[in-house]
């Protein structure tokens, strides 16, 4: 039996994550998937982001599904620090995974890049840098306002997580790492990170490396994206990195990501890179690849590689069948999807 | 008579400076122009980055033009910190000025996007955020090793920038202006900057606003560039985002900068965007356009409007006259420019 704590969360967060579960039911057919009501709503309801005893009851599961998190009716940063940014840091799910590859059928806005030459995978530090919240404010509102952010960097941190990187590099085609910062600015964080992915590196002498300032990579990654292999970087710039990268890989409705913790000491929490898309939320007419695609990403990290394999499958025909343009309905693409993956685990 | 200082630097940075005082030359016959040997060889023949005579010197001058600054033989951070950022801090620039246009002529990687149709100015804060230097390190090199990064910012430093932003705004055709920042997670400064975007933005009823989180941004930048007009961010965030409007609008060799202090209180200082290249410095190779068009950013600074129209008609021609894939010749480019300036000044 497998414990999977569903959290649909705000907007197209509900919609795209009940595409999901058809999805993992079907590959899983030993699941219990507990749905927890967390977001705006309970938020506006009861006052309540995320109550010790429900952090408590998630950290029972196997992994957390989760859809979307934010609210235009809610202050920014609530839900965000409350519940998304808590949980990736009290269950320590220092590897945000974000894997990014051009699919066959998905829709680049880049002229000379072609399915299968994109593929990636950001290993995104999740518990560290300038997601701690540290910092302050004073004479808020006043001509004589102050405002500080303190990112905060580890050795230790920062060694777990390069180190990851390289694992899943050396499991690669091309075992290449590049490690993205800002060196030259950011000395000493990023004096840190370098210090420390060049200590690493020598670990793994089969894996080739590179290093590039983030202002290049991001760059890179609209110019050459087929140069990277595996990237390692911090919380705030693989936030930002990870969204070009699905922006060139046919957008945020195909981004899947993982919060990983690899030592399995806590849950780890699968979620669509996108948001909750206000815009267009109750239409019916989001894209669950996204956290269809998680659900593969949560298979593979709770051991069940096959399952893993026959969504990732599923989706790669989706998505060859899909007619650039053409409106979808997020029902109807769950239910094509499951019914593959039925297909292919026989 | 205009007094113009110029600070080759690095690498590629001393070949397009030199076309770019050609192109200066030209459209100012006015000039006096002084050469400062600053970057990597003067300090590793004197140990020197910026003496205090010499920043004093500087200060004498109605403008700077800047190449590169940076060298793989020089620590990371001395030169940029010590030179680049020095007079960035010192000389008060604070509207980090970076224009982005779609040419005829420039190779775009994006598919679907027309010479024309990007036309966009990210106003950049250039004297604050987490550019201020304010972090440490404890226990470096140990296992238990700690580094902070701090952002810093005021009020009094957003305001100027953002007022800057909407000044620039209303005097564009689309007047619009789009704040980035990061709100949902860093509220402290985001809070600061959201807050002082929405107050200035009440002075300006014509000009039509929006805010974006720097990831979607990023993503937009790529998706949808055509939507921007102008932007208004901080020190880091406009340093990333403006390498991407950079890449979707023909690279890095032909985009153009100014670190503007619009009080006129100190010199203002223009150089390209891109960095010293040592990969292809010495080989009269680099595009000199992002340097020349800098000049352009110069000219208009000073108060020589017609010059600087003269120098940006000058680098259309020039483009629109490009095969793409033809290799360069850094000083044919430069000629040909100053040729044309020449011509149109009459
Ligand atoms: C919603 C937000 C806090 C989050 C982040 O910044 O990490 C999101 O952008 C993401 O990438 O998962
Ligand atoms: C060289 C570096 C310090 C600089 C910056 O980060 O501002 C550069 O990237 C730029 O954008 O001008």
């Amino acid at each position: 039996m497998t414990r999977i704590a569903v959290i649909g969360g705000d907007g197209i967060g509900q919609e795209v994550t009940a595409e999901a579960r058809k999805v993992l039911a079907v590959a899983l057919p030993n699941l219990e998937a507990n749905e927890y009501d967390l977001g705006a709503s309970r938020y506006h309801a009861t006052g309540e982001v995320l109550p010790e005893s429900v952090q408590a009851e998630l950290d029972q599961h196997d992994a957390i599904l989760l859809g979307a998190v934010g609210d235009p009716t809610v202050p920014p940063g609530v839900l965000e620090r409350g519940l998304l940014l808590k949980l990736r840091f009290d269950f320590d799910q220092y590897v945000n995974l974000r894997p990014s590859k051009l699919l066959p059928g998905a829709e680049t806005p880049l002229a000379d890049v072609k399915a299968g030459e994109i593929d990636l995978v950001v290993v995104r530090e999740g518990t560290e840098g300038l997601y701690a919240g540290a910092g302050g404010v004073l004479h808020k509102g006043t001509s004589a306002e102050i405002a500080t952010e303190e990112s905060l960097n580890t050795r230790y941190g920062t060694e777990r997580v390069v180190r990851d990187a390289f694992e899943r590099a050396k499991r690669r085609d091309r075992k290449h790492v590049t490690c993205v910062h800002k060196t030259n600015v950011l000395s000493y964080a990023g004096g840190l990170w370098r210090r420390t992915f060049d200590e690493v590196a020598t670990e793994y002498p089969d894996v080739t490396t590179d290093y590039q300032h983030i202002d290049a990579a991001a760059m890179f990654m609209v110019n050459r994206p087929q140069h990277f292999d595996v990237v390692v970087t911090d919380n705030l710039f693989g936030d930002i990195l990870t969204d070009i990268a699905a922006a060139v890989t046919g957008g945020i409705g195909l981004a899947a990501s993982g919060n990983v913790n690899p030592d399995h000491a806590h849950p780890s929490m699968f979620e669509p890179v996108h948001g909750s898309a206000p815009d267009i939320a109750g239409q019916g007419i989001a894209d669950p690849i996204a956290a269809i695609l998680s659900t593969s990403l949560l298979l593979d990290h709770i051991g069940q590689g096959e399952a893993a394999t026959a969504v990732s499958q599923a989706v790669t025909a989706e998505l060859s069948g899909r007619t650039p343009g053409e409106p979808l309905s997020t029902a109807a693409v769950g239910d094509r999807v499951a019914a593959r993956v039925a297909e292919i685990l026989g």
